[in-house]
């Protein structure tokens, strides 16, 4: 009973809360997603008093004027960081992802009718690493094949490497592999040799770059300049097509997209990763297959899992933990 | 005999036009530097037809008001370019650095009192690699050496590598190194945990993050994120030290900084450098002491020569050859 207005069927609301975008779902009792939303309020650009009101503008409507008990939101991700709406403190790895939800931490918000709940990231030492957003993933992915155990990859700005086993991170580790290749591609000398496209065009060249940069993790750095020579020079960054005898710039960006990826595989063997072993990459599509085409490249088998289905489904697990919990 | 006016034993004027940087040197017939003025109108920022008052800016006042013939204005580095004031196209690496004024082009000058002469710099392909300006030091060297043969390193925003052999460029390399470093610590994620400081705060930190990346080049990548990741959970950015039980941004910048010149130095082998070969390091003091201490992190021999002497030394060189052949 609701005193009108608001979404029909409206249990809950999930929240995926990135440092550039924001995602919202609307849930209904027995886990249909009934409308999905997005904005670019990340939470890297707002101040603490500043979440509410871009959450609110994307579920005002959703919301019942008068509901029996305040709805619910469950929110993952940099909403919980140190500068975000409020700090959600990261758990330790000996948590299981199981009992994430009991980690979750109230948000102030000055409209009645929501309950922000926001849950927290893993952090570990030595090497030491952190993760806030990609645990309700994993969450998801255990949550949708129970049971899982293996290695994930998770590519983006940050790539999360994480290897899960009873329910647990066992290890993880992140490389900036995503943010390095902008900053070079826009703005270092390379920008004027690249011109990055959104999908593989030089899908040899690539595979290529990433064997090589794996199989000789310290060719990356001259590899790299020589994207460049070969513009300044006339000569082709492909040397095995080059049927126009120069440098073309979005095959010298897939090129150097592969010199990052294939460093960021070298690394492989410190996530535990056993030869042989399957590799479960979550994402967007054309993310997530670049980096199953260098998985591909490097003779290591890989299944594409979406990203936003797993968000979608860790956060129906962390709901369904905080409704066994009767929190 | 000059009409009057004009630096007293004014006889050339050199000039070394980096990407963001001039420095000019007026030299007397004996080869002595009577003076030295620099500004921030390096090549980068200027259209051809602006390098003229660039250069007239700092050495008007050293000309005679009519020479008997006109000053001779020797300019290595980015000037010529293909954006610059005239290009002067790269030379093939056959071309001995003795023979390198001969392929000098002229600039064209309004003012009839100069003659600017452009050297040109070096290109080579498989793999591609360019130099502009650094091919002067080198001969500056092999000018104060004679029969210098071996490796050098000139780092910079883009490190340069050059072995020499009988007064020939026989292999080089270039690592985006410093501008690499300059973008990771001033606009990625990272900044937020480093302070990069003039000079070497943690040489501790900074000699074994060289010696990991050198020896492991693949762990550079999550290195550096949990230079990021140890300030997030207050864990110390130096293992060893580490007295105050968390990250210092000081000394997190020397571990990048570590990171990113130990990833050079595990390219050293592509550069024919032989195990105990001793390297000479030539640049700013600061930033070549940093190499020192890098290389002798590795264990290897490096030995420091001031770059802006041999700009200079080149320079003169250069206009030693051009008077050799009459031109």
């Amino acid at each position: 009973m609701t005193g009108g207005g608001g979404l029909a069927d409206l249990a809950w609301i999930g929240c995926d809360w990135g440092g550039s975008s924001l995602r919202v779902f609307a849930v209904a009792a027995d886990g249909r997603v009934l409308a999905v939303r997005r904005s670019d309020d990340g939470a890297g650009g707002l101040a603490p008093d500043g979440f509410e009101p871009a959450l609110m503008a994307l579920v005002a409507d959703w919301l019942p004027d008068a509901p029996p008990a305040a709805i619910r939101v469950l929110i993952c991700g940099m909403a919980g960081s140190r500068t975000g709406w409020r700090e959600a403190a990261y758990c330790d790895p000996d948590v299981p992802l199981t009992r994430l939800a009991a980690a979750a931490v109230a948000a102030p918000a000055l409209d009645r009718r929501i309950r922000p709940l926001i849950l927290p990231g893993y952090a570990r030492g030595d090497p030491p690493d952190v993760m806030r957003g990609e645990e309700t993933q994993l969450l998801g992915l255990i949550g949708t094949e129970p049971g899982f155990a293996g290695l994930v990859c998770l590519p983006g700005t940050h790539s999360k490497w994480a290897r899960i086993a009873d329910d647990r991170l066992t290890a993880s580790a992140t490389m900036m592999t995503g943010e390095i290749f902008a900053l070079l591609a826009r703005q270092s000398i390379l920008r004027q040799s690249l011109r990055p496209a959104a999908v593989l065009v030089d899908e040899a060249g690539f595979r290529a770059a990433v064997r090589q940069a794996m199989a000789d993790p310290a060719a990356v750095l001259p590899a790299m300049f020589a994207l460049r020579a070969a513009d300044l020079t006339g000569g082709g960054a492909d040397p095995a097509g080059g049927d126009e005898g120069r440098a073309d710039p979005e095959r010298a960006a897939d090129r150097l997209s592969g010199l990052l990826i294939g460093l960021e595989l070298a690394a492989l063997p410190r996530t535990g990763w056993r030869a042989g072993e399957a590799v479960v990459v979550i994402g967007a599509p054309a993310l997530a297959g670049r980096y199953a085409v260098a998985l591909d490249a490097c003779g290591i088998p890989a299944r594409q899992v979406s990203g936003e289905t797993l968000v979608i489904a860790g956060l129906r697990a962390a709901h369904a933990q905080m409704i066994a919990a009767g929190s």
